[in-house]
């Protein structure tokens, strides 16, 4: 329960949904408790049995389950109540047990209750059951005490409990939401690429089953759209562009179109059409760019000039962060009287790329837009399309990251570049499995992003870019990178900046792929994909190593262990003993199978040895087997 | 907030209440959040800044309080907006200090914003301040650059600020409840006594003040009305009573009368009205309890049939927990039609008793009685009377225990007493401190009660009496013994049963306040008393003592502290080292003063030895004092 119920947890589809509550009443009677649950555009509850299951401590917890079978939105509510002739009977059942004899009222009691229940007996063998017990409880002839037997007989019980009066029931005051998405929104392999440096979407489309058989499973486009040419970036972020720079994707439309339109340079909508059509033929998904800006020649300056700020002498007002101004984008104003057209006009062009066959969207700075807004979009667009995912490019305080996550969000990027120390990172992942985050922020970790070339990476050599990608491979079922990547692309634009060098949000490449760690990203896809434990978030466990520079965690699921050791220093050796708990329930001694190299160790409970040394031995991605 | 706002948390007269929320938007702009709060009776809604308090770490939090200074339900809110001036000015200052200085259209804005604001300027010298920024501002003689420190001028700001423009302000969809009591809710010393051992009222009356020098506040009577005669219990439960016996005062009701008379035994209206006006003139309380039975001779059974248990021919149905048979009681049918009547008739018995003085009432068993009519029981009669408290008699499952605190009994009785070895009463305590008990339930820790002689007490002789006592008392700032304990009664009716020998719920006794164990509670009640640390609940830290015969835990309130070691091994001298940790901001060394028997101690950070040895040396009681 989230917020008290105001937003939605999420799951995905195949996923068993555990509920658990407090169900107790005043007195001593015998309780019942269901879950209800209804999927999404059913008309009708399901139920399903929910039990105690802290007895053992005399405590009131009930718990039950459910499986949801189909993406969308589900609804669930807890129904408890008295069970009545269950009380009555363990009633008699004890005094029976005493001795006690003058039980003649009971039995009457008992007749009355099984007379109100046997209307509701809907099958016909148990309402035999229940009318005979009731004839021999009423027999003249049958003495009391050859009645008990009857009244107490578990047959009765589970005729009458087939069929159970739920008269004076309590439900929750209103059902709670959640959000179920299809699997690769817990699990997939993201890689970000500029068409325009690939041979537009032709080009790309021919990478894909290159792209597949490495094992991505996302293509993740920067805008597509036409770029504006009034105060158009030029190389480096420079404040002209020389007539042949390109300019940045997110100056998004120019006079022959806006958030709808595509890049001449890339192809036509058909091109886009085809694209996606093979991305869908091999499990694959085209993501998009949503960024709500606007370059200075968008149609909607001149169009819908209402949805933009204005200075006081009428003129459209750019966008700032001052004392920086960005004179080639216009925010809109999202408090214009006009608002509901525009929200319209934004979920129009969502809807349009659905229709072209997008299913996933990277959202640009949702931090900056209406959370209302994202709330609405999002269910507007999935109640249609219960398959599309929102990716959430959130830099900001976590309390907004997790908003955006609550208000529907099915993922979002975190801060996990600027986490490289292992306290960072354990600290980092225990952040988000705090009991709310962990039910709403699905993190994808991108381990470099066009905008974010860490230090780490700048300084650290081939051997720091297998440890961020390992990290970002084996922590998250979901991770990315940004293509540049495989060939260790390091050099900033400046020192200290975190910009690329000639960064191609400004410039084309001619890009492919043949970066040298593709081989290394391959293997580790296939690990991921072949080992369940790599395909969830919460099932992490941090083990000690007697090193900061090693940082080693195992992961569990579905009777699959695996443990990552990962060496932290890309310059050094660093060597440690990976302290194995016993609570993770494994054998005293077993075969720890690096799925990197093929190795075999024999590993046991308590300390490991573990050496890693870069350049080549930056990790252990140990399978956990057999003695 | 306990339970989305569903059930208020408590506080007593005088706290200050702490408030904190994560206080966001989206966007950049500056926000402003305060506190809203009424108190009860009240019509207006007071305000209380509310301050970002984690901005170090970059955060949303916000905070704020106020002040209770009365009894009753208060309600508190939360509001938040964007300052649109503040946000302004801070961008001009960005802008101004970036050197920038086309910034007529910023200055246009600005103006804007004040001719706005300016009618909501109550004050006549922040509208002269707010008036002339606009001249100044306007005025086509001065140019820009003298106009950009008019605009920022900090006194500006605060004139604008202090009739700030809440347009579009959030707020939480409801406020939420607060009730407050008086101190004695949270801090008080409980005697319990039957006033038939006692000589009555008038007896009661002549002990009060010799209670009152002992320390005790509350003078807990069980009930005091007439016991029914038919299936009347003789001595030590026996099922049939003896001609002089006197019953079980819960056997409430007789044929002169039920929940509102007086056992003519005891006294009259008259000196109960007394009594209860002397305890007041000695700032003491006399309990009464509110048992919801009824004896076979209750007026209640005759003159509302209806309100009680039926069996299928007709008669009347006694008190039952099968197997066991109560005949000489009978409890309510909550489920009667009649219900309403039934509740007003209850709420009328306790109205009865507070017109006559009371202000505090120990409920019977509340557990087995419907939740919504305590809640709404306590919110009547507290509605009229704010100073009234109600004890929950509820050993029961956890649950259910919290769940009347939340309803709103100010006090509840706990498993204190079946908590005796130093690792159940830590986590006993650190389960009543969990974030939502911590807010509802004030735990009173009675040392033993008419129903519980533990083995503990049995056993260990008077270095077990003295023992439970300062835990009690230290523990908790509420805690209570039930008279015979100061005389080390310790005799069960039979072994492992954990019922008096004779007890006193079925025969009269000849009770005198000349206790042995007397004057050692005079001064564990003097120390509470002048020991702010000993007058909370919350603020504990346990110490280790590297004996787990020993506990030992440091309370800390206005500057003072207190720590207490005691012996939990009635037979044996037990020694240690209590360890005082860093942070409990003590310094290095100081003085550890033991306050039961004046002798002062050389103490420091870390290890300090302890030897504790029954009979007479079972606890230190050490206020730390200066160095």
């Amino acid at each position: 329960m989230i917020d008290c119920g105001r937003f939605p947890a999420k799951r995905v589809e195949g996923d068993v949904v555990e509920v658990s509550a407090d169900v107790w009443r005043d007195g001593h009677e015998i309780l019942r408790a269901e879950l209800r649950y209804k999927a999404p555009g059913s008309r009708s509850w399901a139920r399903a049995p929910m039990r105690r299951v802290d007895a053992h401590v005399d405590g009131d917890r009930w718990a039950g389950e459910f499986k949801v079978d189909a993406p969308g939105r589900w609804q669930y509510s807890i129904e408890a109540w008295t069970d009545v002739f269950a009380t009555w009977r363990d009633e008699l059942a004890r005094k029976v047990d005493a001795g006690q004899e003058d039980l003649q009222s009971e039995l009457l009691e008992g007749i009355a209750l099984l007379r109100g229940a046997v209307g509701g007996v809907a099958d016909q063998r148990d309402r035999r059951v229940v009318e005979h017990a009731i004839e021999e409880l009423e027999h003249p002839d049958v003495k009391p005490q050859e009645k008990f037997p009857v009244a107490l007989d578990v047959q009765l019980l589970e005729a009458v409990e087939r069929h159970p009066d739920r008269a004076g029931s309590a439900k929750l005051d209103r059902p709670l939401e959640l959000i179920v998405d299809r699997e690769r929104a817990r699990f997939g392999s993201w890689y970000e690429l500029f068409p325009r440096s690939w041979g537009g979407f032709a080009g790309v489309e021919e990478q894909l089953p290159r792209l597949k058989e490495l094992g991505f499973d996302v293509i993740y486009l920067p805008p597509i759209h036409p770029i504006g040419r009034k105060n158009r970036k030029g190389r480096n972020n420079a404040l002209t562009a020389g007539p042949d720079d390109p300019g940045s994707p997110w100056a998004i439309g120019d006079e022959t179109g806006g958030h709808d339109a595509i890049h001449p340079d890339l192809g036509t909508l058909e091109d886009f059409d085809r694209l996606t059509a093979r991305a869908r033929e091999l499990d694959m998904d085209v993501a998009l760019d949503f960024a709500i800006q606007c370059s200075a020649d968008h149609p909607w300056l001149t169009d819908h000039p209402e949805w933009f700020n204005h200075r006081p002498d009428g003129t459209l007002k750019y966008a700032e962060n001052p004392p920086k101004r960005y004179q080639d984008i216009y925010n809109v104003n999202w408090d214009t009287d006009d608002w509901p057209a525009l929200w319209e006009a934004l979920l129009a062009v969502v809807r349009h790329w659905v229709e072209h066959g997008v299913r996933v969207f990277r959202v640009d700075n949702p931090h900056t837009k209406p959370l209302g807004f994202w709330e609405w979009l999002i269910r507007e667009v999935t109640a249609e399309h219960p398959d599309v995912i929102f990716l959430s490019e959130a830099f900001t305080r976590r309390a907004r990251m997790v908003g955006l996550a609550k208000a529907g969000f099915s993922q979002s990027y975190t801060y996990f570049t600027w986490k490289n120390a292992r306290w960072e990172l354990e600290e980092f992942v225990h952040e988000l499995l705090t009991p709310i985050q962990r039910e709403v922020l699905r993190p994808n970790l991108f381990a470099n992003t066009p905008d974010i070339l860490h230090e780490y990476l700048q300084h650290g050599g081939p051997s720091a870019f297998a440890t961020r990608l390992v990290l970002a491979a084996t922590l998250s079922p979901t991770y990315g990178i940004y293509s540049g990547y495989e060939h260790f692309e390091n050099v900033p634009v400046r020192p200290g900046s975190e910009e690329y060098l000639d960064s191609e949000k400004y410039e084309m490449k001619a890009r492919e792929l043949d970066g040298p760690l593709l081989p290394f990203i391959r293997t580790v896809n296939e690990i991921r994909r072949e080992n369940p434990a790599l395909q969830h978030f919460a099932n992490v466990t941090f083990l000690d190593t007697q090193n900061d520079g090693l940082i080693a965690y195992a992961k569990q699921a579905q009777g699959n262990t695996v443990v990552c050791v990962v060496n932290l220093d890309p310059h050094e050796a660093q060597e440690g003993l990976v302290h194995v708990p016993d609570h993770l329930g494994l054998p005293v001694a077993f075969v720890a199978h690096d799925l990197l190299t093929d190795e075999r160790f024999g590993w046991h409970l308590g300390g490991n040895y573990v050496r890693l040394e870069p350049p080549f031995k930056q990790a252990h991605v140990l399978r956990i087997e057999g003695p």
